[in-house]
């Protein structure tokens, strides 16, 4: 049975288009299986060489580097634009996701004056749960929550019902950090402009793992982070993303001096850019931006249909071992089935997934827990292959049945 | 006359005590004569090895990484309490100084309801006004502009003279980024509390280059960078410092993961943490954020004061070289003659600052422009000798002296 396993694996590599990405990563140890690339992707080599060149500039061109830095943000931009589906000037890197979330949360209720509900659901990702909610709380609005089954993903009919003439704003993510689940962002984006609201879209866990096609659902607002998937380094820079015709109609926020037209004329008022570069508030921090662009070059030579059809293959094939080696040790799935409906990553509950993370990290394989009983494979398209996914599960499967999870304490307080 | 100027430098030179710091940063063409540390400080040697540190840690431990850099910005928060007078546990480091400036000015307003007016005066750092501007359209209150010399600085009496008890928040700046003048921080405060309203300072031209005392003075919040007299790189990630005993009373209004207890709970409702990391909103930049700690633990290690002594004398010499060769030639002086109402930045009016700035260029000195007629000489002590304040200005009265700057263009559209 699991050599029949691995034969597959090794026939899957064999045909796989993608495979050369990975020689342009940095494996620092080829025997760890690392499964965690949905949480901080690997570092590329590119990026590299260009940190040390960016740290040169830095170190010889002093203050006249910024000639070309101050480009850093919207080159990333227009780059992560061909990964998301959105044309080159609706997109640019800025702070960090919950900061840009706040940006165009804020930027969308003021466009929709009188209206007094944001809508989002209960399974989103902690950061835009609360980002929403204290902006709820700071203006007096009311965050509806949409009742989120966490293994199934969003239920489109769910969010439709919750839509009304109040909504202001609907704030969802496009894959589920937890389940891996795909939502409808076409169909819930017309559904939003069907009441009239505005819909932000959060990309984290799908930018770079599956198509997203801002343009064609004609969406309005996005964020996303650029170090997961996309590999741009640890806390490197998010991006956001308003759509062309947008972008002068509203108005973030926080007003700071990179958004602002003739910035070094240091004017006595704020006259923002009149593109995408008006979302920018201070000095971005240029050599994590660096990492970001180079990061998201790999992905954007890929192509994102290619990594999406490998993504698809690899959580297709951890499922078939799910299904083969670990449903009976007690695992169960907690991510879509339909390979369709799922971004980069699988999810499996455990009633002892800490034990379990923490013995497979003994075993030389990188998961991660999420709380109270899920362990999340991540399998980030460029870098993994097939076969670290049968080494990944094969070893799960030896540590659960051999009870070499059973030692390790339970969960500690301040993670359930 | 040039000889005995330049002996004195000599003199000077060799009685620094801190002297031996200019080799502790890299020194790539030692020809060029660098006045612009104010904008972007030098790159420290041990950032160069730090920064391919924590690449490599990237590289090899992957996400394992994040257990030690999830303590970074309160590691480099409480270098930088000791450089700005505050104790450990009362600055972090986080976002950039506007969106931090933004957090804190929104914090400083909810702590005063029913208050409507923000101060700050005209002469500001553009990006404070502008953050200022954006909060007080948005919440219908009133930005009191109080009037300020641009070569003097603060008048005091001005400011207080704004001050009344509708006044929620005075948001001023340490050291002015034009002429370098210190407005008395310690008075201002007080005059502020003396109305019942919290003071937010912004340090980002006075850390590094002078004491601050915030704890002295029982400054409520401030903000400020780590590119500039603090040598984290270009876009460095900034700091924010709230007093210990306000941080559980003022909350800021993006409310993002990093600022919540039992983060990776990620639980339904936003909880801060008690402590100054409250203040925080998404994931760091590691990679600029490790620049950030080393840059500022060279600053720590000097020592402040002898600094801000060092700057003294540099601005001093300066000033003295200014009135012999400079003042001739058509330059008037655009910052306080006392020593100690200046920062580490000397400031020259000049009908044709911007071309004298293009031929010092050509000439081999950085300094930078200010509109409309500005020359801004930067004198970070750390690294800049009295021997280059002597190069820079002979260099510069050479220059002019011989008409040097007329060939070119004048100032573009945009910067003025």
């Amino acid at each position: 049975m699991g050599d029949t396993h691995l034969d597959r694996a090794v026939r899957l590599d064999r045909a796989d288009r993608l495979a050369g990405y990975r020689d342009r990563f940095v494996i620092a140890d080829p025997a760890l299986v690392y499964l965690d690339g949905n949480s901080l992707g690997r570092l590329p080599v590119a990026t590299r060489e260009r940190l040390r060149a960016v740290v040169d500039t830095w170190g010889t061109e002093l203050i006249g580097g910024w000639d070309r830095w101050i480009e850093v943000n919207r080159a990333a931009g227009d780059v992560l634009a061909g990964i998301v589906g959105a044309a080159a000037g609706e997109v640019i890197l800025a702070d960090s996701t919950s900061v840009n979330l706040y940006k165009l949360a804020c930027a969308a209720l003021a466009a929709r004056p009188g209206r007094t509900v944001i809508v989002t659901d209960d399974d989103n990702f902690p950061t835009d749960r609360y980002v929403l909610a204290g902006i709820a709380a700071d203006r007096g609005l009311t965050l509806r929550m949409v009742g989120t089954d966490p293994d199934r993903g969003i239920d489109p009919a769910a969010v439709t019902a919750a839509l009304d003439g109040d909504v202001a704003l609907l704030c969802l993510s496009h894959v589920s950090y937890r389940s891996g689940a795909v939502a409808d962002l076409p169909a819930l984006t017309a559904a939003a402009h069907e009441v009239g609201a505005l819909v932000l879209w959060d990309l984290c866990h799908s930018a770079g793992a599956v198509p997203v096609g801002l343009t064609a659902a004609g969406a309005d607002l996005a964020v996303g982070c650029t170090y997961k998937y996309l590999n741009g380094g640890p806390g490197a820079p998010a991006f956001l993303y308003v759509r062309a015709d947008l972008q002068t109609v509203v108005r973030q926020p926080i007003w700071g001096w990179f958004g602002q037209s003739g910035q070094f004329a240091m004017g006595p008022s704020y006259d923002p850019l009149p593109d995408i570069r008006r979302f920018l508030v201070g000095t971005p921090p240029v050599l994590a931006a660096y990492a970001a662009l180079e990061g998201a070059r790999l992905t954007a030579e890929a192509g994102v249909e290619a990594i999406a059809a490998k993504g698809r293959a690899l959580t297709g094939y951890a499922v078939d071992l799910v299904d083969a080696w670990l449903a009976p040790l007690g695992f169960r799935l907690a991510s879509p089935r339909d390979p369709c409906r799922r971004g980069a990553h699988v999810t499996l509950h455990h009633p002892q997934a800490w034990q379990v993370c923490q013995a497979l990290k003994a075993a030389g394989v990188i998961p991660d827990f999420r709380a109270p009983d899920r362990l999340r494979l991540g399998m980030a398209p460029l870098y993994t292959r097939f076969v670290d996914v049968h080494s990944g599960l094969s070893r799960l499967r030896d540590v659960v049945g051999a009870g070499a999870h059973e030692p390790y304490p339970s969960v500690p307080a301040g993670i359930t």
